[in-house]
């Protein structure tokens, strides 16, 4: 194998270096290609900087990969040197369990294997995300992206893009829905862009008045202040699905309290300090859901990707070459991106 | 009208009496009864003491109702003189909203009309409960009790059997289903029955080891004492559907952890105190949800019956009469009855 150029946290205290690492040589399933782009994820903040209590040194994030194929094992049957793919959180599972049955791997009762940060399941090694350039991935977890889409977009579609698009199909959001999205930052922009493709009526919660604007242009419908009272409660009762992208701690009781009887509120942001506690009368009253949804299955982030690209979507992006993922990492920190980083992966081969 | 003999609270602070009301003159849709059973309701006691601080005084509660009609309305068609009947929760409601026209009069969008406590839709008055000798009500609000059954024991289901019967139905419990009910109380006990005769495995969850044996007579297939950890842990990503009775203060980690991909803890208790927050992480990792329950509608509550009717179901009882209520209110609130009190009404014709 030829070495990979990629940048690696080396510990937690430390910023991300230029780091040189082998990809594995071809296994009979294996699929190699030249990394193009890659998102940057707040996971891989999480990571590079162990506050997740996890992280394995060398560490090199990255789970939003777009890249070309440049070689495939003997037993590849999906893809072919040239071909646009992806790859997201997940790179294995367990292959048997249930939930690798019925395609939904990320729920792997084992425990899926991740891009980064991960243990490869022949060898243990540690594996190596997407701010590199190259990547061995087995087939399986291989996506087709649209040719007729900007790649640097499609890559934050591969994490930020499916794990809105999950609870989105889930809980049934389509025309003569209501739905709303909180949070306008990497995930929540992809959710007013996703719902209102799907055609529902899209109502985007922010905190911050300067983002009315661009979430009307994203797609949304209306835009409710959070903080307004009066706002809010002009929506009691009415919505049938509310994706809730904010992971800091808040108050959930005045979002569960526009939903309508049987609707549900899906949580994709895990907060650092859990939220205070829901009112359970507030459940009870109107038979009401709170949930989680956590990225989305293979088969279903090829439908996300598919439908993506009969709608024209990609995310939003800032794109930045490698050197600058410290001061990217900063800059997320302060929510100054619209709408999600992403790494030119090209910069390391100048 | 005739005179009718009945309990009521006067008060927050004092005892339970005897009280004299007039019945309404039947309307066109008016079913009459006499009140044979009534169940004791834990909401019976908070209204009584004006602990939701909505209470109308004087409040004759109850509404665990089963009686025999002595007349009926001229527009009345489902009922005739003698038919054995029951009455819940529920006296009437706006009809028109999508809930009530979806048959779910509980989750009614202007607010039902509670069989005590309530405001009649006609002339504002308040609606007086079960510990009464005779009872006026809309023939949409009456249910048919099955003649197989003993009527004294029929008469919770219609609040504590249907709170465990609709989201036992509504999140699929039967064979091959792996059903959670927690706490062995009026409500717990009618899950475990339900759930038994639905054909799921059912585990009982409890604090207190001496509960074992008669969960397993009521149908328990498992008994898992919840305060022990390690019992606990063999139970991990195991249930489809968890029904939570227990309305005081706990923590709900514990048993979501339980929870299996796509599963749902429903909560029917509503604690004076919220539970501690539940954590997101793990809602997220098995796409679980927490919901709540109330009640049934008119619809589902007669269906409850037909199937108690079907496979001989009723609440274990411990009959009282009328004069004892206020010495039941103390036993109750040490949990002192298996599983539910039950008024004998004639002991207020005697």
């Amino acid at each position: 194998m030829n070495t990979t150029h990629a940048y690696a946290a080396l510990d937690a205290t430390s910023k991300l270096v230029p780091f040189e690492l082998q990809r594995r040589a071809l296994r009979d399933h294996d699929v190699q290609m030249d990394v193009l782009f890659c998102g940057v994820c707040h996971s891989d903040l999480h990571t590079a900087r162990n506050e997740w209590k996890n992280t394995v040194y060398p560490a090199v994030p990255g789970h939003e990969i777009v890249g070309r194929v440049t070689a495939v094992g003997p037993q590849v049957s999906k893809y072919a040197v040239g071909d646009l793919v992806g790859v997201g959180c997940l790179v294995d599972s367990c292959r048997t369990c249930p939930s690798c049955k019925e395609g939904l791997e990320q729920y792997c009762e084992v425990g899926f294997v991740g891009t980064y940060n991960g243990a490869d399941r022949e060898t243990g090694e540690n594996t190596y995300g997407g701010y590199s350039t190259a990547l061995v991935v087995d087939e399986a977890f291989v996506l087709t992206v649209p040719e007729n889409l900007d790649p640097a977009g499609v890559a934050p579609l591969l994490c930020a893009g499916i794990t809105t698009y999950s609870p989105l199909r889930q809980w049934g959001a389509g025309p003569g829905r209501k739905v709303g999205i909180v949070g306008l930052g990497g995930l929540g922009h992809m959710g007013v862009k996703l719902a209102h493709a799907m055609g529902a009526h899209v109502v985007l919660f922010t905190t911050s008045a300067s983002k009315i604007e661009d979430a009307k242009r994203l797609g949304a419908d209306e835009v409710v202040i959070s903080k307004n009272a009066d706002e809010m409660e002009a929506h009691t009762n009415s919505f049938d699905l509310i994706v809730n992208t904010v992971a800091a701690q808040h108050d959930l009781n005045p979002f569960i309290n526009l939903l309508k009887r049987d609707g549900t509120m899906t949580l994709v942001g895990a907060p650092e300090h859990d939220h205070p506690s829901p009112q359970v009368f507030n459940l009870i009253m109107k038979r009401r859901r709170l949930a989680g949804s956590l990225i989305g299955g293979i088969a279903e982030t090829q439908e996300m990707l598919d439908f993506c690209g009969k709608h024209g979507i990609t995310s939003d992006i800032e794109m930045i070459p490698m050197h600058k993922i410290n001061d990217a990492y900063e800059r997320m920190l302060k929510s100054d991106v619209k709408y999600r980083f992403v790494i030119d992966i090209d910069s390391m081969r100048k």
